[in-house]
């Protein structure tokens, strides 16, 4: 498991924009981040509120703006949080796309990707939530993607078209639960899921005629 | 461009469940389905409501229930009225892939997908929505597909997998206009994208360890 880092090189497991806090506040603000996760997962982005957040971690509402500064911010970090993505860079080439296949739909077939479904959930009526879909890209995707293929000059367009196939397939089958995709056998799925994938990784790119 | 058949082998441009009506309705009801898109394009799905496509198509919001029978059947007419795929069964099958990538994206890029736009929009939170998508799935692109791989068992798995990777593509550039998806060159674009929409058709299914 791998978080990434930020530009103070601290762990981005507790983010707080744009302040930083001592260790004291760490604490309450776990607890903020972790009421919100479950908010956001059970109310979706638009019927959470930060009254309910501080609520539920037991905190002054005020102290949640003074951590997050606001709920989009909030939202984000819910989010960013839970994104992990193993180190690609130890993985033999040609088999990135299934293990990023594994390390991306695994958390949602476990059930454990709840802030990235309240995101997926959200970000076609909140754009507040597409760009959190967008720094997810930025900040997890794309960097573990070019740690692992540091010679790419196409990459970024490359984990482009990841993301296409990655979500696309989350959205189906988790989301929207659309048939055949949301009952088909997992191992199945991740080999054709994977197999695309490391297409876009690895084939030549077709250029404009 | 090509429709699909309903049971009575009636083209399926204009659609009004359960009932049939006669052909003297056919003005009123292609009125307020264009009424219908225009309004659900615009304004979403949760906002529109059958009495504004009554007043934009000029028929009392009484008809609009007779021809369609509720708000979510009205939005499915769009859906489905929308879908064109051309006749996949006259192109080489090596070809399927691209071709299909180009029908379903072409749409998008050309901006004449409002009606899938809005449903795309509308799905995560909306589950009548989310059964447009499934419908469009059964009645257009499984049969395109299924017409042009007769003899293959898992073409229903595949076309699943080739719709993971379809809606990925139009969600992220279209929708959510997620960077570099959203700029990419277009051709480029197909190429990647047709090329991992043959791939799901064609290669070998991996099966369950």
């Amino acid at each position: 498991m791998q978080h990434s880092e930020n530009a103070q090189g601290v762990e981005d497991v507790v983010w707080a924009p744009p302040r930083r806090f001592g260790p004291r506040s760490a604490p309450a603000r776990r607890a903020i981040l972790e009421a919100a996760r479950a908010r956001f997962a059970e109310d979706g982005y638009e019927k959470t509120t930060i009254r309910a957040v501080a609520a539920d971690a037991g905190v002054d509402p005020a102290m949640v703006m003074r951590y997050y500064g606001s709920k989009a911010d909030l939202f984000d970090a819910t989010v960013r949080v839970a994104s992990d993505l193993e180190d690609l860079t130890k993985v033999p080439r040609e088999e990135i796309g299934r293990r990023f296949a594994r390390a991306m739909l695994g958390r949602w077939e476990r059930g454990e990707n709840k802030p990235e479904a309240a995101a997926l959930r959200a970000a076609p009526t909140h754009p507040e939530a597409a760009r959190s879909v967008q720094r997810s890209f930025n900040e997890h995707v794309l960097p573990a993607l070019r740690r692992a293929f540091p010679d790419d000059p196409d990459i970024e367009t490359r984990a482009g078209l990841v993301l296409t196939q990655g979500i696309g397939t989350a959205l189906l089958r988790y989301v929207l639960e659309i048939e055949p995709v949301a009952s088909m056998d997992y191992e199945t799925l991740i080999e054709a899921v994977g197999a695309s994938i490391q297409r876009h990784l690895t084939a030549p790119l077709g250029s404009a005629a």
